[in-house]
């Protein structure tokens, strides 16, 4: 056996063999070829049996995960059919006399680099199916199995690269038991979605998919990080006991679900949840979160041709507060999208910098079109239970002056069509941008509450991309810096008698949430599942005396030396 | 006559007529041709003039800019020998029966394709040196003229979309009166250099080349940033009036050359200059700077294929301490590379968001070989001026400790081996990320100095690319925000003694300096065009006043109020 250590990047045991997820090796040679029909014919036998596995994978995305799920299959079936692509393989391997694999790869690549260097996104994309479907076939050519991880059908633990949101898209959570991947971090989607799957995951192995062959018997330690290959009898024993006790301390944690949070003096604190869909409420309800901290609206802008509807918009808002109820709030934050999230059909410019340009609250105040619609769903919505709207990414106190007021010309425009609103949404903003955090008691006379993005504002405060593998070790959530801005952000809103939370990652970290109760947090949005395990820490941590720790780690030269005190004095 | 409005990047009046630099029209058509002999010909006399171009262009370079400006015409030169290229050109006159045009584009373009898709950052800079030279014999083929900025030899003003540093290498001070460009922001190269050649300039017009045909009489008023295109008489006669009483105010702050930096009621702060190579020297002397305050050892660096020597670097090192004198501190900046400054021969991984990844300090940790030949230069020559070493984009205090761990190493190996040094070098660092300006006050116990580096800190603190037009407005030097950090550095250092400057271009801003001398900045780094006038506005500057004035501007919302506020306050 061996092992190897990762990031916790979702909790639980999971043991299962290896399934791996890596692309195999499809290098070809180039080789004259004796009989063009029988070549012709072995070309268009791989491409029906690689239809018929599209076809297969299409129908099971529809039934377990959805229409729209299905739809990036339709896309690559059409792929398959088209005679543009498919005649000059012919045509190539009939006048050059060569092997169907070389005069697929070349005429594939031919049109995938034609793609790849239009100017418009959409079309840019169609070079991505391209690759993604040749790809199999060339497999099929070759004679080498093609990983399908929807067809999954039998217990196992994936192994990949890296998992891409359509990736994990396709994995069902009957039979995928856990994964592990070589990149990633605690804040990458596909820890993110690993959570929201309640499946125990580790990544950042860096070489898991060179150490796994498939097949291997495999433990995930999402406690711990860890990931062991071929086990022992004893050592699979070992970690049985250990998926036992923690499904006992899931069944702990569980009774905690409708009590409240508090504090072992007997402060409240609200546990909240970050969402992206309406499915995901079921999830937060089960899990005890007493709201929504964060709803991520992107979802329903994303994986599709057009921007949504007034309408879809609002049947999602709907739904998502009539499921919360009328006591439990849900904060809703408008648009994000740019930087990393891309939407094709909108065909935004290029940039060098994504993660410092046009995004967010900026395209929204230019593309204001796209906003206001956004803003009529939320608010003819407003009625169905307790709605809060926050703007992201907001740098300037006349951004959210500007966002503002776009927002209560709606209102305005729908009160007089005659449309209910409700009459107490609170209007807040994130906290993700320094400058924000910095003069965040100006902001505090105009908002009705903060929610502290940590995710961007550690990466901006620090100036560190925290997907740039060469530099991620500057994304400190305990650096001193970040410490003393999220401080400065509560001490603004108390003092205008407004609230504040926090919805990045590092609101439900073990370390940070003793820290963020001594600065007096007041609302902590996090995944649901680690709700009950952040509400059971809680009845072990006076707030009074956090705080009175407060001066000390506000004023250490480096993160290492704040963790080391909160352990100590948490003895974690 | 028409007007323009842009960016003044460099003070001053010009008046000339326009030459452009824009590249004309090469779009092209396939024509069968009748005579190969005579289109091989044509082929080849358009290599030959191109040739000679290049030749006299190297030649005027090497002695107007020295050797390091020519040698990129040498490599031009090579590509336009180079049978590789040149014989699959004829041979495709030859086979196809087509005109050279079409066979040179379509050759060159797979040079091209093929260097852009290398992995090897070396290689693909030759698919640009391919670009920009058959550029040059696509333009003689077609019998269109090509713009050679080194060969100018009348007075002009220069158009261009933006003008390179390859572009701004080979201007000729003594020809070229001004420039104007479609992009481009005060920070911009372009604009840098025109501060440093003293040259007035006009950035960010969005469409100068448009609205300007080439002979076209233009005024470039780079004091308040407008550019006049063909001017009636009488504006003429207005602006060379405008031009003298520049000229006669240029005498007047030329008077103040010997004099401190005092403001009105008698507080001196210290008036210092930006430079990049030991040539600038001359101009911080001649504007009657009393320093250093960022030597940027970039240039030392790039334009060549290889890192520069310990002793070129010890040489470079020791002319600006020298000429500086004992009396004149030099602060001389460790490498920042990395970012929007490429090394191509250190091969660096291309990033998703460089200005947040492996660049400056994180880069120099790294490859400590690199790093401690510069310090050792920098030890080397300390003993022949008064040498101060700062760290680029600290943003923990552990990146500092180790930093100045190796130089103190690398001073004792010298030491050793018998080498003097300097026992009074200042050790410091710039504060241009927000983590640090944020806990200055942890830093300050432990380091020298700091030197507030705005143009990143603003981009960091708000979080948008300085370069991306799209987010450019929100690039805002009086942000509450900046102020408060400013402020807190300033604080942070005085508390213990320490000094703190800035080098950031909002050093030399007429409305950042009062309220940095509110602050109480004690040295203010800028554009050595830029000292004598810094000097004249303070005389005219009560720093007991604007400190009064400091609370109210620190807990302003807006920039824009921070600026009307300071506007009336000192009547400009």
């Amino acid at each position: 056996m061996s092992q190897l250590t990762g990031i916790a990047a979702s909790s639980g045991i999971a043991i299962a063999k290896a399934y791996k997820l890596a692309i195999p090796d499809l290098s070809i040679n180039k080789k004259e070829i004796a009989n063009i029909d029988q070549e012709i014919d072995r070309l268009l036998k791989a491409l029906d049996v690689s239809k018929s596995e599209l076809e297969k994978i299409k129908e099971h995305a529809r039934t377990s995960l959805g229409d729209e799920h299905a739809e990036i299959f339709s896309a690559h079936l059409l792929v398959l059919s088209d005679p543009e692509l498919i005649n000059p393989i012919k045509d190539k391997i009939e006048t050059d006399n060569i092997n169907a694999e070389f005069a697929l790869n070349e005429t594939a690549q031919m049109f995938i680099e034609m793609f790849e260097n239009m100017e418009n996104e959409y079309m840019r994309e169609r070079a991505a199916d391209i690759k993604d479907v040749t790809k199999r076939v060339m497999a099929h050519l070759l004679g080498v199995s093609f990983p399908n991880p929807a067809l999954i059908d039998e217990q196992v633990i994936v192994i990949a690269d890296d998992l891409t949101p359509s990736d994990t898209a396709q994995l069902n959570k009957k039979f995928v038991q856990g994964f592990t991947t070589n990149t990633g971090g605690r804040t990458s989607h596909s820890a993110i979605m690993a959570r929201s799957l309640e499946i125990p995951a580790v990544v950042g192995t860096k070489d898991v998919t060179k150490q796994i062959n498939e097949g291997d018997t495999i433990i995930v330690d999402g406690i711990e990080g860890k990931v062991i290959i071929n086990p022992s009898a004893e050592e699979i024993q070992t970690y049985q006991k250990k998926q036992e006790d923690f499904e006992l301390q899931k069944k702990e944690w569980a009774k905690l679900k409708d009590e409240p949070s508090v504090s072992k003096d007997g402060q409240h604190v609200e546990l909240v949840a970050n969402i992206g869909t309406p499915n995901d409420v079921e999830g937060v309800l089960n899990n005890g979160g007493e709201g929504v901290g964060l709803y991520r609206t992107e979802f329903l802008y994303m994986g599709k041709n057009e921007l949504p509807t007034e309408e879809e918009q609002f049947d999602a808002y709907r739904s998502v507060l009539e499921q919360m109820g009328r006591d439990k709030p849900v904060v809703v934050r408008t648009l994000d999208i740019g930087g990393d999230k891309e939407l094709p059909y909108l065909e935004l410019p290029d940039e060098m910098n994504p993660f410092l340009g046009y995004r967010a609250i900026r395209l929204c105040l230019e593309r204001d079109d796209i906003f206001r619609t956004q803003l009529r769903a939320l608010l003819r919505a407003s009625t169905y239970g307790n709605l809060k709207i926050m703007f992201p990414m907001i740098a300037t106190l006349d951004e959210f002056r500007q966002a503002k007021a776009i927002l209560l010309e709606e209102k305005d425009k729908l009160i007089q069509e005659g449309t209910e609103i409700s009459e107490s949404i609170e209007i807040g903003i994130m906290v993700e941008i320094p400058s924000t955090a910095v003069i965040a008691r100006q902001f505090a006379k105009e908002v009705d509450f903060f929610s502290i993005g940590t995710n961007d504002l550690i990466q901006y405060t620090l100036a560190a991309d925290r997907m740039n593998e060469r530099v991620s070790y500057l994304y400190q959530p305990y650096h001193p810096a970040i410490l003393n801005l999220v401080n400065n952000v509560i001490e603004a809103a108390h003092a205008e008698g407004k609230w504040a939370g926090m919805c990045g990652e590092m609101a439900g970290d073990a370390i940070a949430i003793p820290i963020l109760l001594g600065l007096g947090l007041d609302e902590f949005s996090m995944s649901a599942t680690s709700i009950l395990p952040a509400r059971t820490q809680l009845k072990e941590l006076s707030k009074e005396e956090l705080a009175s720790f407060k001066d000390q780690f506000l004023s250490m030269g480096t993160a290492d030396e704040v963790e080391a005190f909160i352990r100590e004095k948490t003895n974690q």
